[in-house]
């Protein structure tokens, strides 16, 4: 009943007429060639692999789930996933942003995030097998030896081998430095690892061959904490010397963990029992290279709550123009049927909308981040490489954040819009926000990047990274102040810039003196961030849409109605989460914990 | 894994302290008796009933769920719920509140909700079956035929029949003028009803001998639309001459729904087919005794999510001091342990307090509200009666709305608490999660309460009601503006009662040009208000806890400390509110339906 179109057109409008990537990647030595047609070309093609083959998957992934078969340690996934993993592979998906060296079509960043959108709408918990492994490749092409490298990343660039990452452990979930698991150098110079991972997404799984996983550890003379962690290759089968797996490493799934959502996707314990892996960057410096994955895999999680946005707009959409209830407060709208479609009743336009504008704001926003990738790995001129890296850095953690609790609200709106239907599992919705709830978890909790954003990424450098943004947004109020059609954009951009800068200060100073400050104003300080950027690009958007809007085109009219109703409800938020932010963290920190 | 720990002592301090219940009760005839020990000993007896008997079948029901025989139609409940609710008749619970002429015990509605905000904490699927009950015993009692009631009201006042609400049809659920089930006379007056039911709660179950369904349907001159919808008594089994159950009734569970929580409630598919049913008040004012159990169930639906709430943050709470994770940015807390436990964090500490608050705000507005309704029901003087009514006319809608919008908050915030713990099964927290989001839902969506509260409550009666309200909360700003502690509660709230008004007025005027700016403005408004009568009720929780501060009772600090936390973190949302209130309809309505 659920249904899933992949919205090229607001797509290729971010692509190209928004971000004009075909320009950026012009500047671009490796990407100079790829033009506007290739682009939609590879969307069309992925496109219709999501909707045709991943989307059906979907909701039965979610009913059937995972099983583990205890004596053999093998896992089986939902009916059906198997097969659309063979013909992903058989397609060559996997390989559309990775390196020719390594069997790569070596495709821009931008584009891969653009086709991840659409796999996660059409099934988040069949993505994370790619997906992860994605992550895995990355680390391991930045980090691994000449020698791993050759072996592995052929096999992860082409998909026949999957990835995973294995950090967490029982006792250790963002607090790394607790970490157990131990290495002890074999003479042959490989590693024997002993202990146990948890929450492994993609740990195990019958979709193929074999499985690389990324596992911390510590040497028998690491220091203690985070600095005494080294990062190593831990193959299932050990592959032999024509690189075909071979003899099975002692690392097994132990348990499969039952779960609120992502049932298709298998969430192990895994048990390290003197298994053999092998170094992967310096000794001690794990994290370094684990950073790699991460900062990769916290865009990945905002593409998946994006994902689901997407998905679940669509359907609440459909949905309210076709079930018939009540009236119109403001005069019968289809006399001819027995009740209104409910699209007519402000309110439930108000949570259509609010997921409408969630994607289109957290699809220009991710796309222009993963464009600064492509530039941050490709561009020629250094300068122009180390701004787009400090920026990456600085929105990574806003997208991560700020698109998944975006996401969490919008699936949660569309399941409100289907009344009662919303609540039972036939109709798809529910899945979508239990699938969505993870987001704001994994990769680093949410409290955990606004962290991130707060004190490292703006304070550390005393806001650097923040006024080079802010500049683009002052520059964009400056040329667009005197259009009278950009007033209602331009006026409250300029004055949540403002207030941000202002903020930032104030949190600053505040920070001198008392370091909870940052931990107490850090989640309110990101969301207020991350609505500056959406209103940017929500602005932009909207200067596209004017000159457009008699174009005969309605694309453009209903651009404008989202921005519009994103000023007008959506980016008050803003006004709340100031106070918040400035009210500190005396109410937060005065109790004693017993009187909590 | 998880626990349960009946509130009792801001229960006793909400019922005694606060609200001062039995001087009210002395003032009420039939409660003249109950004093404070009486209340006392039935919430201790009640803590032990839900901790022991119900708490501990929450999570296994939740995994086991409902299954139906389809060939007998019969549904069986999880393991243990049939014997818990045994001993819950056994105990007299049902009858607590119900009438002595039927064998009730008499004791007031507002020891009874409080009574079931444990119920609800212990388990909510659990708690729909006599919930439901008690709300087919109240329409039954106020519309029966003496005959009726008295075939059936001892039956339902004892527990050892329950009753159903029969209401949605698959194509209509808030618009109940499109419903079509038939109920032919007979010659016997009784009728003849056929029709399809979905949704029903606790509609077939295996916990008792029979069912007594109350069902909408229409009478073959009915007129269309609500006025021709009438209310018929249906009983699973039609009782014999000596009032035990005899020839099986045509009314049959045909499915019951997989769905997003509540698993341990059986919501059912119900097919009449001939069955036969005894009209309920008069032919085609049905819809007006339905709104006697209807506003019951949404107090209901209120006590529900407070019950989700304060479970949640308990369990959260000692999460958060046994989880070692990082340390404090402030400076190390534990030093003898590897890490400090995770309360030490200002944003562990939000969430905490953010479920605290809305526990808390909730208990004092939910009882303050069911003490109101004896006031409704038992008041020797007829005008006192009236204005109470009118209060719980006007309160009501916010209780649903605003509380289970508040437990989707709280709960999701403790599942956050526990990082990826939250979103495992065994901790028991997705659960919590799962099931606070029917309640958003049922019983009239939150958008439905919202409009009943700003079109029906407060502009039909150009705010009467809700000035009753704000002279209670001017009279107190005029009573402690002087005094130097309480001015950072009173401060906050006599700004937002005149915000409030402000806002009231425009809204209405608006409304005079355009309906729609009603339904535009109905949900920010419903919680604007809320966030009024929270922060009097928290004032004057902070006037109480201020005097006896120094009692050496560390629950006034506590309770200071939480009122202090509201009103600097969570009342803030009101200036989002009332932005999102004031932008009016004009976003939401410009574009057509086919351009969103």
């Amino acid at each position: 009943m659920p249904q899933y179109i992949a919205p090229l057109r607001d797509m290729q409008f971010v692509l190209h007429e928004l971000l004009q990537v075909d320009q950026e990647l012009k500047q671009l030595p490796p990407h100079a060639e790829v033009d506007a047609d290739i682009i939609n070309q590879v969307l069309e093609e992925g496109s219709k692999f999501t909707q045709d083959i991943l989307f059906p998957l979907n909701h039965s992934g979610d009913r059937e789930g995972c099983r583990l078969d205890v004596a053999t340690h093998e896992v089986k996934t939902p009916e059906g996933f198997r097969s659309a993993y063979r013909q992903y592979v058989e397609a060559g998906w996997p390989a559309l942003s990775c390196d020719p060296e390594y069997g790569g079509q070596g495709l821009p960043v931008v584009l891969n995030n653009a086709f991840y959108e659409m796999l996660n709408s059409a099934n988040q918990a069949w993505t994370m097998y790619p997906g992860l492994s994605h992550g895995a490749y990355e680390a391991l092409h930045a980090h691994g030896t000449p020698e791993l490298k050759a072996m592995y990343l052929p096999k992860l660039a082409s998909g026949v081998w999957t990835g995973t990452m294995c950090l967490t452990e029982a006792h250790c979930g963002t607090d790394l430095g607790l970490l157990r698991t131990k290495a002890e150098p074999q003479a042959d110079g490989s590693y024997s690892l002993t202990g146990g991972k948890i929450f492994i997404s993609a740990g195990e799984h019958d979709m193929v061959e074999n499985i690389v996983h990324l596992v911390l550890a510590r040497l028998p003379d690491a220091p203690a904490g985070t600095r005494g962690i080294s990062l190593f290759l831990v193959p299932k089968f050990i592959p032999d010397a024509n690189g075909k797996p071979g003899e099975r490493n002692r690392i097994y799934c132990g348990a499969i963990e039952e779960k609120m959502g992502i049932h298709g996707n298998a969430t192990c314990q895994m048990n390290l029992d003197g298994a053999t892996g092998w170094l992967i960057g310096e000794p001690n410096k794990g994290l370094n290279a684990m950073f790699v994955m991460m900062n990769a895999a916290r865009l990945g999680v905002g593409m998946q709550s994006l994902g689901l946005t997407e998905v679940a707009f669509q359907n609440a959409l459909v949905y309210a123009k076709d079930r018939l209830q009540m009236r119109s407060l403001s005069g019968v709208k289809a006399p001819d049927k027995a009740a209104d479609p409910i699209i007519v009743h402000p309110d439930v336009r108000r949570m259509l909308l609010t997921a409408k504008a969630y994607a289109e704001g957290g699809r220009a926003f991710s796309y222009y981040t993963a464009m600064l990738i492509d530039r941050e790995l490709n561009h020629p001129d250094e300068a122009v490489r180390r701004e787009a890296a400090d920026q990456v850095a600085l929105l990574t953690p806003i997208i991560k954040a700020f698109l998944t609790d975006n996401g969490w609200i919008a699936t949660s709106e569309a399941l409100q819009v289907y009344g009662g239907h919303g609540y039972i599992s036939e109709w798809g919705m529910e899945q979508y926000v239990r699938d969505a709830r993870i987001n704001m978890i994994y990769e680093g909790t949410n409290t955990i990047q606004s962290l991130d954003l707060l004190g490292r990424k703006v304070l550390m450098d005393n806001g650097a990274k923040l006024k080079v943004f802010g500049k683009q947004v002052q520059a964009f109020v400056e040329e667009h102040g005197l259009d009278e059609r950009m007033a209602e954009f331009v006026g409250p951009l300029a004055d949540l810039g403002e207030k941000v800068t202002k903020l930032t200060m104030e949190i600053g100073m505040k920070a001198f003196q008392n370091q909870d400050e940052v931990g107490a104003a850090a989640v309110p300080y990101l969301r207020v961030v991350g609505h500056l950027v959406f209103a940017y690009f929500f602005a932009r958007m909207a200067k596209i849409a004017l000159d457009k809007q008699d174009s005969g085109d309605s694309f453009y009219k209903s651009k404008l109605g989202t921005a519009r109703f994103y000023f007008a409800k959506l980016l008050p938020e803003t006004a709340m989460l100031i106070r918040q932010a400035r009210a500190g963290s005396s109410s937060l920190m005065a109790l004693d914990a017993d009187l909590i």
